[in-house]
């Protein structure tokens, strides 16, 4: 049967997927929710009409947000997640043995529970003893918290609706507070080619907070707008590309990366656009 | 109006644009041909329903698939480029000061001459003097040709009808016979999440033909299946990896590029995914 899902980049693009059935459907107090199986990207979470995580690709998003911010560090104890209900994060965050505490604060209880119990590929280490699941908004989170974490990791959606404090200053000088003095943090910052003027306005606020090294990333992402996708590092003392390779390569033998690799660690900053290492130059001169 | 175009990467995924208007329309002897003006991708060039060229992100492709090989070699003055029809690898390798005469073997000359009409972003240095195009099909090219080259690029469409045979031994056999002794080529090879046998393959005959370099590449290329498309480089004698990144960024000044920069040039290579590394690494044991 010819039965297609259809997100509309915007109203220029689609991207369509051929779908096997429908296993979850709901409506929170935030967005809608579905997850779908399908015959190309596997299940797939679906929130708000918006491929949000697929099993075919998310491998490559959720190593390098996780593994880029967690080998900067040199010694990671505690990581705060915000957001990424599907797990995805939260299970590479777990490999790392010198973590010893994930606060996972997600805003939608029923993504969490509809990816529990759908998407156990990616949900499998929500059980985990060093997991704290709080269920609040990232952004009051940070605005009320005590804590002080080595790395931040905001595994947050486009910012449309509840998410848009998540692009703005207040938030981000809220991360650098909630942040030890060698302390990291990591964001999805969406396309350089649809979205360069927000990535410029990210590195502005996260240089106005006081981060001493601002550096996006890019890597293809298949399901998502343009396919081509950043994240954007911003840290107090480490640079990424002065790691230990040798340290990384021995690290990760254990992981199972399909993408990520020593290599990959410091390469994938380099090898990023020149017209969008520019603009972030540009941005923070 | 809502008029879109769309490809089917295969019978489980899809990607549309929407289209202002059909701006040419033929068939050639070996396919369908169409140039359509669309709101997002700019002018695209279509041939038998697969995008093969947008102005939205040509850029990408074109600046990787030639100033990659053409600053590996460090003195490149005869340059043969193998299909590409839409003039863009062409107007990037004009480009660079050593090289002196650029060979255009290109198969369907009605490709060529509606991109000359329709597509003068693309196909603007065809008259330029150092460009010599000659209408005939690569794989005999190469194969009764006794002229040698210092650059080979092989721009070319999906291994499907004529095509096919440039993804096949024997055309690799030849490649490696017109190149000097200090020669090298890359090759246009498909999606690494779609197409990882064919990668496979392809490494191995260039192994089999003698090359001795053989590195795959990985980019996003929003038009092209999955997003994540790649090159392969083989090469006789220069690694990519051992280049003066100096020089490169003084000649690339003049260049426009929006994509490449010398930091590119090796990154890419080490940035591209473990998967693909391994696979490659694999095929070439």
């Amino acid at each position: 049967m010819d039965i297609w899902f259809t997100e509309y980049h915007n109203k220029n693009v689609a991207l369509s997927v051929r779908v096997k059935d429908i296993l979850y459907r709901d409506k929170s107090k935030y967005q809608e929710i579905a997850i779908l199986d399908t015959y190309d990207f596997g299940k797939v979470l679906v929130l708000d009409n918006t491929y949000q995580t697929t099993e075919f690709d998310e491998f490559i998003y959720h190593e390098l947000i996780s593994h880029i911010p967690l080998f900067t560090h040199p010694n990671p104890k505690k990581v705060l997640v915000i957001g990424g209900g599907d797990g995805g994060t939260v299970r590479e965050v777990v490999k790392h043995d010198t973590v010893e505490r994930i606060d996972f604060v997600e805003l939608d209880e029923k993504v969490l529970e509809a990816c529990k119990k759908y998407m156990p590929n990616l949900s499998c280490e929500m059980e985990n003893e060093k997991v704290n699941i709080i269920i609040t908004d990232g952004i009051k989170y940070v605005a009320e918290t005590d804590e002080k974490y080595d790395v931040i990791i905001i595994d947050c959606p486009d910012p449309v609706g509840p998410a848009k404090g998540l692009f703005e200053k207040e938030f981000y000088k809220n991360v650098f507070k909630c942040l030890n003095d060698d302390g990291l943090m990591v964001q999805q910052s969406e396309s350089p080619l649809y979205n360069l003027d927000l990535i410029k306005n990210i590195a502005k606020y996260l240089k106005e907070s006081g981060f001493k090294i601002i550096m996006p990333y890019v890597y293809p992402m298949p399901s998502y707008p343009s396919g081509m996708w950043s994240f954007m590092l911003a840290s107090k003392k480490y640079n990424p590309l002065n790691v230990d390779k040798k340290k990384i390569k021995k690290k990760i033998e254990k992981f199972n990366t399909k993408y990520y690799d020593e290599d990959v660690h410091t390469s994938i900053f380099l090898s990023s656009p020149k017209f969008l290492k520019e603009a972030v130059k540009e941005a923070l001169e």
